[in-house]
């Protein structure tokens, strides 16, 4: 059926089943608490005695997400990292995912590229498919995981103080590059397309700061933005160095402003900026050292509820990037 | 910024953020077990106490799902109201919901109406909006339901035996030949417009029949597909009688055939089809009564892994609506 020839009220097809159990099989797991999956009209779940259960949903749609011409290997794994670099912000421990896959056309091959992207990512963060939805239209995919914390292990944005320590784990702006360049018809470096397609969410980063840091946020709109967030929510301000920032070394040949413009401003970086009462910072950094991954002290929190960038001579600052800009109402 | 110049990689604007505020306010409500609700990076609850955890998910795709001049009610209320049907399936009783909204733009005016359609039926089943995504790009929407339910009041398609009733809530056709009429510019009857764009899912009576039936789906593809479901995954056949299917009272100026193809392949009814043993009949017939649903027995379960329609004269079976159909590789 041609895309123009939509028909309403579609009810599944033979070559529908056969990709919900395409993915099925290649997706979900044998997991205990798992009581019904894939298959009926729910999933049901046994929660984990004494845990809190943490949630998010993510939706990418081709052209606004990613490049239309993206492979379906890197569609899949970015539909679960943006997800799972929000339950790191959480410090949660990733369980079940639901996959909503809207497609102008089922493609076994398109479902098997999608599946081999999803699928390390998946078992290296212990995520097990226990549901979702396949459906004719523009090309969309909506993730919605379930993850598990102690109740004492919850990082939420609005718990900064002023004097906490503000720092960010990686480095910034390595995605934004590979995006501008591919936007220009350039063709960007290996390592900048990893980043831009292939993000790390920092799931175990964010549970070794869970019940150290005082906030946390994912940074995937931008550290201007996110950053932002996190004050509005702790009812704080902050003083930032933009010397400090972990500008990826991927932007060296850049000017400054250039360099500065991607790094606030172009998200996708998928880091997480948190805060850390001066007391925890040490252990803090060196719980990062032992997951080899890089953490930046770039500041502090402060009383007065305004962010201040310092050390930025005559460089601007650029916001990020703008999703309805110019078309709401 | 028009749709032609959708730009990737873009972050939430002041116009994002007010909408997800409106939503919040108008949505959210206040829940003891909602730890950390919209606002941060995913959403926390705390289960209760006892309960498992029931979830799914449904996408609805303009010109697919819904007509493309769809009232932005009409959708807010479907949207939500396909799910809840999913969740009475199971016997489970709603709690939280997630919306990914995908929106060609965002329009203060259509969130209203979204709202307006929603809010009823999330009140009426206890439903909080704890968190989701707004999106720029085609219509399109995916609610991901939270429920719970007590370990052995779990409905599943699976449990089905011979000799065990089969039987249907409400009555099926009335959707589709709404639908059918507005496809070909004939203005349906009010009544009939009402099933197809404000669908009642059977919240209630799912609960009413759980620890009673022995399996049960909801309607949403048409009985002839969703019963094979049912049976498929009980191992078991039925026998089927034509001429007890509770065909609504507005196909009754149609042709036998035309209502018969309606009322078993039109879909969206979302009316319950269950299994029910013998003992547990009389129990089931009475707790839908109270609830002033029709329950109309239509045949039996079958130890032979056939679909046997009987009574049905010269008539012929449709199946239902198919999807993909044509566009599978």
């Amino acid at each position: 059926m041609p895309a123009s020839g939509a028909k309403l009220n579609t009810g599944p097809t033979t070559a529908e089943f056969q990709a919900i159990e395409r993915l099925a099989i290649a997706l979900a797991g044998d997991d205990p608490q798992v009581v019904c999956g894939i298959g009926d009209d729910a999933a049901v779940l046994q929660p984990g005695a004494g845990q809190q259960l943490v949630t998010c949903t993510d939706t990418l749609v081709a052209g606004v997400h990613f490049p239309a011409q993206a492979s379906a290997a890197d569609i899949g794994w970015k539909s679960l990292a943006v997800n799972l670099s929000d339950l790191a912000a959480m410090g949660a421990r990733p369980r079940y995912a639901q996959l909503s896959l809207t497609l102008p056309e089922l493609s076994s091959t398109w479902l098997d590229g999608f599946i081999e992207g999803w699928r390390p990512l998946a078992q290296a963060h212990g995520v097990t498919l226990i549901g979702g939805d396949t459906t004719r239209g523009p090309l969309s995919i909506t993730v919605q995981l379930l993850g598990e914390t102690s109740p004492d292990k919850i990082l939420r944005r609005s718990g900064g103080r002023p004097g906490d320590l503000l720092a960010v784990t990686g480095s910034l702006g390595a995605a934004a590059l590979a995006l501008r360049q591919l936007q220009s018809n350039q063709q960007p470096a290996p390592d900048a397309l990893d980043r831009l397609h292939r993000p790390q969410p920092r799931v175990t980063a964010g549970q070794a700061l869970a019940g150290l840091a005082s906030a946390c946020i994912d940074l995937s709109d931008g550290l201007a933005n996110d950053l932002d967030h996190l004050l509005r929510a702790s009812g704080v301000g902050a003083e930032v160095s933009v010397a400090a920032l972990p500008i990826d070394a991927l932007l060296d040949g850049l000017s400054p402003q250039q360099r500065l413009n991607l790094a606030l401003g172009g998200g996708d970086d998928y880091e997480l900026c948190c805060s850390v009462p001066e007391h925890a910072a040490p252990r803090a950094k060196q719980l990062l050292a032992e997951l080899d991954l890089k953490w930046t002290p770039i500041g502090r929190l402060t009383a007065d509820r305004e962010l201040v960038w310092q050390e930025r001579g005559s460089l601007q600052i650029t916001e990020g990037w703008r999703h309805f800009a110019g078309t709401s109402k």
